[in-house]
């Protein structure tokens, strides 16, 4: 059985998010119709992570295995003209048997972007944020998160997950020209965790919180302390790391 | 009458271009409409440029006049929640009596982007051209159109107009990642001008065209031998010039 690994960059906008749901369109639903369509045979692909419904991806990663021999340009080729225009496989690989997208990831980045302006052409890919946000305490927070913590604060009450530490590599935002970019590099992540840090720190932007009471909401490992849920627009997984790769 | 000045971004893509037309959705429609809930009176709007449609507008500017002393923030405001999101009031002023958005601009900035890779996220802000470009031919291209020329061979077939001369103040590529970005300045711009010169500047680019040949072709004054219309969904009206301002 060949293993393949597949690079796709989607816009989640019209997507009930990644994972196949009995009604609805979704990213994984168009992947394996299309992989069916070339392949003739059903194909189960796994994902590195499950995108919800609106947030995109530049550089979600999945693999599928399969016997036919098509050569790995001509998949390319192919699923990008089966599939819709709103997913694009950027490469396709071979790789090795015991490859798995979602449990071989080590590491995955993740974008959140905040337009400070009204914006049509990018409406779909940023949260418009009216108040004017304090990008230094912003930074205070994401500061905070930076290590091994608990993140039950701002996981989506009533997920089911046996544990809630996260190893946050990298966390910082930086302001281009109207828009702040926020980028988070770890290990795991929990439901929704992106977007309640990011729905938090903006309260903290806009002094409606202090970085202090940021801290002691990470501490008390409860969701309701914690600020609203950003956006699914805003999102972006950006890029998926493995070991060796 | 107050003279108000508009400044729109909109995302050209679900419009039959700016212009009212007997069916179909247009922004001019749209921004009249949403005018006259606001004023309770009808109200035309007068555009610097009429663009197509699927074109895209980040600095399109209008004008209308009225009576109603209603505060310009509130103007803006009120209109930002009447339009669809895909339209944007980025400013708006009171403006001298004389003013009209088409007949006072003195020059106008379009840009037109390129993908060299395919993409999900920017499908409908760019073009995607799957082979090699040479920027420098393309640039050469763009050197010999600056200046005062007659530009007949990069106008739609038919279209009405006493003459075809254009001054090109600006005119010139650059790679931007795996974007090339094309931007003009000039005092009028004919009927689909910057595509048909986007499409033929990458017949050049492919090397289909060599630079002389394209040379002759805006010499001859002749549509049939440029190259094809670039697609809309690339181009973008992104400032209109005014004097003493």
């Amino acid at each position: 059985m060949r293993n393949i690994k597949l690079i796709l960059e989607y816009d989640g906008t019209n997507f009930l998010g990644w994972q196949i749901q009995p009604n609805g369109r979704t990213v994984q639903r168009e992947i394996e119709q299309s992989l069916k369509q070339l392949f003739q045979e059903d194909i189960r692909v796994h994902s590195a992570g499950r995108t919800d419904a609106g947030v995109h991806a530049l550089g979600q990663v999945v693999n599928f295995r399969v016997e036919k021999q098509i050569p790995l340009f001509s998949i390319q080729r192919a699923l990008n003209s089966l599939l819709p225009e709103e997913i694009r496989v950027l490469a396709v690989e071979e790789t090795t048997t015991d490859f798995d997208a979602r449990y071989s990831a080590v590491k995955r980045h993740y974008r959140y972007l905040i337009s400070l302006v009204p914006t049509a052409i990018n409406r779909l890919y940023c949260w418009y944020v009216a108040q004017p946000l304090d990008l230094n305490l912003m930074n205070e927070c994401a500061q905070l998160i930076i290590g091994e913590h608990d993140f039950k604060s701002f996981c989506q009450a009533g997920a089911k997950v046996k544990n809630y530490q996260c190893k946050v590599e990298k966390a910082g935002w930086h302001a281009e020209g109207k828009r702040l970019i926020f980028d988070i590099v770890a290990n795991r992540f929990l439901h929704n965790m992106v977007r309640i840090l990011v729905g938090t720190m903006v309260e903290v932007g806009t002094t409606r919180l202090t970085v202090a009471e940021f801290a002691k909401i990470l501490a008390n490992r409860d969701r309701t302390q914690a600020g609203p849920t950003a956006p699914a627009r805003g999102l972006f997984l950006v890029q998926v790391f493995y070991n060796n790769a």
